[in-house]
């Protein structure tokens, strides 16, 4: 990771830039800790957690600390750890079967899975590579002969297995290769290095350049979502970046129109405020991260004309110690930092772009921007979840409607050992725990990941051009048999009507056949203000929505239905007001819900839901507004615009070319959104008669305002 | 509120110090917005909230902007609207006569209540002060004649109740007389001025200096808690102000020990960074309230020594328009300012200080500090509630064991119009809704303010001297015939064993006759990881715990039992753990709880709750250590310490004389904490035998460490 040139910069460095002083000393302080304790390295024994697993740990962290201030303060002792401590494990290595806790497919011989043993290899890669030179001639030998050659060896070809992880186009793929390929750089060894780059057949079938070509969409998003792209990143760029230093012909920064930097700003953008969006497994994570703060450093260090990366770095305030941590530290102290700009964006799925894909509308700037996150992709492979057009919301600097991510409480031992609990599979992964349609009370593709990842959803039309009024559509046709999906989201903003910008939603089901249930849940973030439509709130005793599919771990907590033709639900976040308004008939029914039950373990998070189900129908047209009003301010004691503008909801048009929404205000205002259906062409001329009148428009959608 | 020297002074600031010239302007914005509207001053129709009522409220804001702004810019459009306003109101008010809408014991005449027609007059007689020197002797008369004298008169002898009011030792007479006081001394009525002060017969008997006396406890605690404290400060500051402008020699901020400066900065204390104590009635408030911007600004400008004043006045960066807001911040741009220090104290309750208080134990500084509230007060008037030695603790920088406070979403009308819920009554003022014990499912002093009012917890000892072990002793005997309630908590500061300080806290429950039940809950905050005990939940159905007294709003998730002779109890809050490990046998009952059964409109929070009972007994010692431990990085992905370093609890001796606890950690390491139950005396000479051993110590409490 570093070069000599590196080198010179950092030790002149110093003193200059305290962020990358703070990072430098802490690293130092890792080292010079790790010199004075006894070097141990136990026969492996203990699966994660136990303490063999966290000897092997520590001690490739030890051995990269001490490698790097070896280069960064040419003291000896450095260098004289880490051969000392590579001499043990070249004593210990050539002994060693399978780890006797491996009870996965891939066992590693180390650590109970192999892809510890990678992650091993790529840290201690870069120490050896830090006392190369430092290193005589036998001692080298003996180390290469009895650890790094048999254990690049087992990692890429020690049975078919490895060999299929190492040539997969799959993530857990990538730290195989990066492994191989480091220690090869570190040794010289061509070979090692060329299987890296072009799989185990050295034909570019396999191996990291074509996983840079499958791996990410044309647009830099990876398949998993957010929460997994930040985990994927870091053999990726971890390993560009050795081959930035030691190949820098092979222009591997640019290489498909710049793909990793690509993927770098994709992560980016998938957050708010900050934090990344929560979709499939995820749990909350920030800018701050370890592998955020990596790729921030070495993607500003490739590109410095990106420079809304160095106000990341400000945030962060964190760098890694490396030719690329120390150019970006200088760049925060010396260069004239933009504010970071997230913006809205397509960001497709697939290695082709065409899988369907996430849009993310946003409006304003800032930690109060209002942002729309709707998902239409393919499945997200291991941890994907079954939420075709799910929605996410994002006002205020809060998150608004939620997708609940993963029921996991990682490394806390006592819940089902960190890893993910139980009820990931029985409740988060199911489509009724996030903001989309099920029907009939069943997940989409049965909750089958083997059915779900044949298919993915589309994109049918998506114009981010007008930042008054943002529109994307996608459609599912798989989720379920017979059943189209198909949702129309839009950001308006008007402030001449409404005070913050809304959400139009649209969302339209079609069966072939008659459907026993259509839900459609909002996970609300607060506390329930008011309901125009009666409800009766269980008083006495909560028994489950359902029995299967997560329904049996929503607890209902009041039911209600409407004489109206739009219902309202409010609620209060913070120090402002949100509605959902939507369209109803007498056989609409209304679930609050609250998250719990069926939950021997106390896994899941006590959330509020408010639930729209249509019973006993074929087709169902769901036409909402999410919108955020007023202003609660509870230190000033002055409250205003307790009560939804939205008075009326008409759907005065749905047929199969188009949907027309008629939206009238509380204060006689109305707005008529028309979403085109089918034939999509942004192009294209429309016309639609409606009561005796002609709309006519350009395009995919349509809004005309101010209508009497 | 201004003087001539201050007016000249704000004049010539204009410009140096951007935070008070940005009130400036925002109160010179009210007023020229003002003046551009024309004038209206309806007849009073509507309740609070409604047209006529805010109209009003409106009118006197705008009046005293106005009338500011004529001060400090000499412009005499400014006055010259005071004094049309003026004029209208003097046409309309002697007309007038009860307000209709008015359904209280004291309506007022352009409120529904006359709280609001006293708050109403404070404003304009600055307003009207403001603006006398610009009018003429005719209007002044008209006015004074038609609207201050009748309104004056009104205000404090309108009516028998009105009367009672202002002699009342009570808060909402406070009011009053600030707005008979003012009105005296902008007119240069002697006779009201001297009113206000000693009260209608000019006895001393009631009035403002009597309430000084009366209506704080010498440490400058006010009875109904922090949240009614930040409110009743308000006119208790204003007026005092108005005095010291006007008699100066009465010292009156010096009046009592400096009694005005003791209650804001008793206030302050009262706070958990930065956030006021949930205490009775009460919802969450912060430094920034107006109530408390105004209360720095004019204690600081009294007294230029309490210079950590300024360090509150930073973070609010807002002031009052004048002398004192000035004041307070130039001081805030030129002076040195120490940081706030949140200290430990006790602030004892009643009028002459011996009726219970409260006690605040802190250790460490800044927004992680360790705090630990114990509340051993009398009733509080109308908003206490029935918790005799209920307990808040707070840890790294967030509220861990909580007061639930009020039931109430103030000013958010579809909520029981913004007033307290039914709920308030029905549960959160009820013992069980508080960290005390509750027996046989009854609430303290059956939930009856009546007797509630006539008793107080009384304080046994209270050591604040050593920081590495603060401990304070309450009891309190009147809350259930017959049984005895004492808490005995300590705050230790351990490092050597203890990642971080923990609460030792011993319950006693001692009976006459034998009780059904006798329960102690702890409301966490946060999410549960384990537990050392079993417990069953309930996973198909949830009913409420009780029928009764706060009961039915339980709903029961789980229940538990134990074998051993100590549970704990451990959960997750941010990115640190919590033990509560309690002493237990095997007919003591588990329940976790969570908030929300029989809450038909959503009015509850639904909080989660792990409570201890012990059934069938006379005698009952909880013997409990709260404990923070470990922590939980989710950024950087690094867990250690979840489970607690407390491994046994013994009580090894437990008497009327005292009671010993005996803790030994996970490590083996023991402490032995002795607390005297009777005969408290910080001087006396104690020894105890305990198994064979004797236990010399001098003082009411004791620590052993590192016993065998």
């Amino acid at each position: 990771m570093l070069t000599s040139d590196g080198v010179k910069a950092i030790r002149a460095s110093l003193g200059k830039y305290p962020a990358f002083d703070k990072a430098f000393y802490e690293l130092k302080n890792s080292a010079d800790k790790a010199l004075t304790k006894q070097i141990v390295v136990p026969v492996p024994k203990d699966a994660g957690g136990g303490y063999t697993h966290e000897k092997h740990k520590s001690n490739y962290y030890e051995m990269n600390a001490a490698g790097m201030m070896y280069q960064l303060t040419g003291e000896s002792k450095y260098a004289n750890f880490v051969r000392n401590m590579l001499m043990e494990y070249a004593k210990l290595y050539p002994a060693l079967g399978l780890h006797p806790a491996g009870g996965t497919d891939t066992p590693g011989k180390l650590f109970w899975q192999a892809l510890n043993d990678c992650v091993w290899l790529v840290n201690v890669a870069n120490a050896y590579d830090c006392v190369y030179n430092y290193m005589n001639e036998t001692d080298r030998a003996f180390i290469e002969q009895h650890l790094f050659y048999p254990m690049a060896d087992f990692i890429s070809n020690g049975n078919p297995a490895n060999y299929a992880v190492f040539n997969k186009m799959h993530n857990h793929g990538t730290w195989a290769i990066a492994a191989v390929g480091m220690i090869g750089y570190a040794m010289g060894n061509k070979d090692l290095v060329e299987k890296a780059l072009y799989g185990s057949k050295k034909d570019g079938q396999t191996g990291f350049i074509k996983q840079l070509d499958m791996l990410f969409s044309p647009d830099g998003y990876y398949t998993e979502g957010p929460y997994y792209q930040r985990y994927a990143l870091s053999p990726f760029m971890t390993f560009a970046q050795a081959i930035q230093n030691q190949q820098p012909e092979l222009t591997i920064f640019q290489f498909r129109d710049s793909i990793l930097l690509k993927a770098v700003n994709a992560l980016i953008q998938c957050a708010y405020n900050g934090k990344l969006f929560e979709l499939n497994d995820a749990l909350p994570k920030t800018y701050q991260t370890p592998e955020i703060i990596s790729a921030i450093d070495i993607a500003y260090s490739i590109n410095h004309n990106d420079r809304e990366l160095l106000d990341i770095a400000r945030q962060q305030n964190d760098f890694i110690v490396s030719n690329a941590g120390l150019t970006t530290a200088k760049a925060m102290y010396t260069e004239k930092i933009p504010s970071l700009k997230l913006h809205s964006c397509l960001l497709r799925d697939g290695a082709k772009g065409d899988e369907g894909g996430i849009s993310i509308l946003r409006t304003g700037q800032g930690d109060k921007q209002t942002c729309l996150v709707l998902k239409a992709t393919s499945h997200g492979l291991s941890h994907g979840h079954y939420d075709k057009l799910a929605l996410a919301f994002y006002d205020n600097g809060h998150e608004i409607v939620s997708d609940y991510g993963a029921a996991r409480f990682l490394n806390i031992e006592p819940k089902s050992g960190g890893n993910y609990t139980k009820e990931n599979r029985t409740y988060a992964t199911q489509t009724i725990a996030h903001n989309t349609v099920t029907v009939n009370e069943k997940s989409h593709f049965n909750a089958s990941i083997k059915l779900s990842s044949q298919h993915h959803s589309d994109i049918q039309f998506c114009d981010l051009s007008n930042p008054a009024l943002q529109v994307f559509s996608a459609v599912e046709r798989n989720a379920y048999s017979n059943v189209s999906l198909q949702r129309t989201t839009a950001l308006l903003n008007d402030s001449t009507v409404f005070q913050y910008p809304i959400i139009i939603d649209i969302f339209r089901v079609n069966s072939t056949e008659a459907l026993r249930t259509i839900d459609l849940p909002f996970y609300y973030k607060g506390h329930l203000v008011s309901t125009n439509f009666n409800y009766k709130k269980s008083t006495d005793m909560l028994k489950p929505l359902g029995v299967a599919n997560g329904y049996q771990h929503l607890w209902v907590e009041a039911t209600g239905s409407t004489n109206n033709l739009t219902a309202c639900f409010t609620w209060v976040n913070d120090n402002r007001f949100y509605s959902i308004t939507t369209i109803a008939d007498t056989a609409t029914q209304f679930f609050m819900t609250r998250l719990g039950a069926n939950d021997p373990s106390f896994n899941l998070r006590n959330e509020p839901c408010f639930m729209v189900r249509q019973p006993d129908t074929q087709h169902r047209t769901f036409a909402s507004i999410i919108e955020p009003h007023g202003n609660y301010d509870l230190v000033k004691e002055v409250t205003d615009g307790y009560q939804s503008t939205v008075g009326q909801l008409q759907l005065v048009y749905d047929k199969e070319d188009f949907t027309a929404l008629k939206i009238t205000t509380t204060g006689g205002k109305s707005f008529l959104f028309v979403g085109v259906n089918s034939d999509f062409d942004a192009t294209k001329k429309r016309s639609l008669l409606l009561n005796g009148e002609t709309i006519s428009f350009t395009g995919n959608y349509y809004l005309q305002k101010y209508k009497k």
